[in-house]
């Protein structure tokens, strides 16, 4: 399968603020082929997409979400955190089924395709759900069963994780990776997170942990384990596997140095973080330190939406107006946050650039919109005005995914049937 | 003209989280004269909408912008306050024309209209033009020539002003009003200010004014009058003329009790103060206070869009993580910010609220997006998971001016080509 895309204009996100004109990009199976200005290379393509009035750019990563709590969308709002968690979170999520994860995975994978994310980084429960919400869909994801290391199911997430990466991992034509999930450092204790290290030895994959997203957690770390969240973790270890960070809102400018040392992924979740009024996580000085931030929607319980575009403009104007600094976080930074640092972070170095042997992971964006005139600078345009609406078109892995706003690869009408239809199953249970 | 809808899942903004579930609501020419939850009463109605699956919400107010701006968005972004003034904003603005501003003015009413605004505070030049545009398009406006007291055009403001409110006034089937629209304490002295007041009291119309934007603004008035700017305004009498103040980031607890003594309508920009660093105002505290604080967008050089569903939910989101506190600005509140305070705070009390009696100013909202499932708490959807796109039908004064998301009363494509046209010329002159 072959693609010609001609006449865009391409964000290639490999050099600041770099667009390409006028540009061709070629797509073969699952890769980019080739990317540039001139004329497209004369060939046999199965597909030509003239992109004329589009931007061309990699697809965003949302590089921490839980994807099926979709469901718990606008279930409880406006509410102080324990007594949201403890009275109305909690309590839903008990009842939720196999066949629930999967709807929930998959509407939020309609939100995400429809507003351009191409690969997302999931933890949760039921995780072979989300994995054949990520077959049956084609987005592409890195999937972590959520592990608490304090219950009696703590051994059940060890095992259920064992057979998650023997079943999944490489699965859907190699769009789905696994790292383990330990929850958190004050989920999970010391002796449960070795047993997670030793199976992450043996299975040769990464973690994806929750670190420091509150102040309470930062204060109870420091006070049973004697160092702060980062520290404690470093103390532990964990660092010497690959680990992908959410959160990192309360830490200290020694553990930002640890972060970057240990190439930890970081990926900060600003909407959500703002509205749980969790704090503001110290990202310009994460990225002067050289740590490559991503950026997430965490789940739709707690932002309630998982949209990129969303997240980058409230990346960018948060850290503007907490540093006092206009200059702090400009628009291709934040760009490059929602792409490039999400591959990086992740994992996955050949996603979130636009260059021949890259993963074809890519969207077209409409400039042709009263809020993208006029076009000074479509980068700044798409950062600061995008919306989720103006994402023609989805490619990943070089399927087309969404073709001018319709998905292809399965039914939406259906999932938003079947999501509506467990949701209101779900509230009559509680 | 009478138009029935029915079916609606109505948000009448008459009470705190109150929706009227398969609800109907009947316009009679400008007003609408029936609101209810049973069947809907018969008539000879021109034209019957159904709105199932759609929310049916007042227009939001988009109590302070510069319409015409549009025409400078994405210019020059990311650059310190005076840097981007001097450098590029007030150079390409000195390049304007009558034209370019109707053309800026459309263009920023095309996005309005598309992302669910109904009426608009416009404080520029060439307001001739703006009401030109406001008439021609169906919107709603309160236009305000600025006027800067420090330059030898201060006396032509003065003048222009009058014949705007002699010319305009309740011209555009009653869309347009008129404010004057002193710039700033900090462009206008005081001796200017009383000249403004006795003009105002001449065409007995109110004030908009920006107060207290930047921490510079208020150390440099505090400095030269020896008082803060909300009590320096105060101490001149200006606020025993109806007044609309936009900003009020930089205010003292005091200065929020001069605010509601003398009901002074608010304007808070939270995008904008956050994007270029500003401040946060302290909305909560004058919330508490009484004042019915509106939101805005300000102008598009410095947002870069004209959504009120983002700047709802940036104002939200903002002032929870501001204070620590998730339960700030709960989503019904944040509406009402948008809608009904917008109202009161421009002196059109009839807009912002659905009720018989009330100018027909409302949206259709559509329910059936993935980012819109499950339907827990709509007004929390609306508020936190909301897009523009989601808009379909935009009702003004009675008539329907956007339905489907076609624009009904004037060419869109039309405004996009010229407002194009406008902005390539614009750069080559500068």
């Amino acid at each position: 399968m072959s693609i010609l895309i001609k006449n865009a204009n391409i964000i290639p996100m490999t050099e600041a603020n770099s667009v390409i004109e006028k540009g061709y990009l070629v797509i073969e199976d699952d890769r980019i082929t080739a990317v540039g200005s001139q004329e497209p290379p004369t060939g046999n393509y199965n597909q030509i997409i003239d992109a004329t009035n589009n931007l061309v750019l990699p697809g965003f990563v949302n590089a921490h979400t839980h994807a099926a709590m979709t469901l718990l969308r606008g279930y409880a709002d406006d509410l102080p955190l324990m007594e949201w968690l403890e009275t109305k979170i909690w309590p839903l999520e008990a009842k939720l089924t196999k066949e629930d994860v999967y709807w929930g995975t998959m509407l939020a994978i309609v939100e995400m395709i429809k507003s351009g994310t191409t690969c997302f980084a999931d933890m949760y429960f039921f995780m072979d759900q989300a994995a054949q919400a990520v077959e049956d869909s084609g987005i592409r994801a890195v999937l972590s069963r959520g592990m608490v290391g304090l219950g009696p199911e703590n051994q059940q997430a060890l095992k259920e994780s064992r057979e998650l990466v023997r079943d999944w991992s490489g699965k859907a034509q190699g769009r789905i990776t696994f790292k383990l999930g330990p929850h958190a450092p004050y989920t999970c204790p010391p002796d449960y997170l070795h047993k997670v290290m030793a199976l992450a030895a043996e299975l040769n994959v990464g973690l994806n942990i929750h670190i420091a997203e509150t102040l309470t957690e930062f204060e109870d770390i420091k006070r049973i384990y004697g160092r702060t969240p980062v520290a404690h973790l470093d103390h532990l270890g964990l660092f010497a596997y690959p680990t992908v960070g959410a959160h990192c809102v309360h830490i200290t400018e020694e553990e930002i140095q640890i972060l970057a040392q240990h190439k930890v992924g970081v990926v900060h979740n600003p909407e959500s973080n703002m509205k749980l009024a969790s704090g503001i996580a110290p990202v310009p000085a994460m990225l002067k330190a050289g740590i490559p931030v991503a950026l997430g929607t965490d789940g739709a319980s707690s932002n309630n939406n998982l949209d990129m575009l969303q997240e980058m403009r409230s990346c960018a104007l948060l850290h503007k107006v907490n540093s006092c600094d206009p200059t702090v976080i400009p628009a291709y930074k934040a760009l490059e946050m929602a792409t490039v640092n999400g591959g990086q972070a992740l994992g996955l170095p050949e996603v979130g650039i636009l260059k021949p042997g890259f993963k074809a992971d890519l969207i077209l964006v409409s400039l042709q919109e009263a809020h993208m005139i006029p076009r000074y600078d479509i980068i700044a345009n798409l950062v600061y005005a995008g919306q989720a609406a103006d994402v023609q078109t989805v490619i990943i892995n070089g399927q087309i995914v969404m073709e001018n706003r319709i998905i292809k690869t399965f039914d939406e009408e259906n999932v938003l049937t079947q999501a509506k239809r467990a949701a209101e199953r779900l509230v009559k249970q509680v």
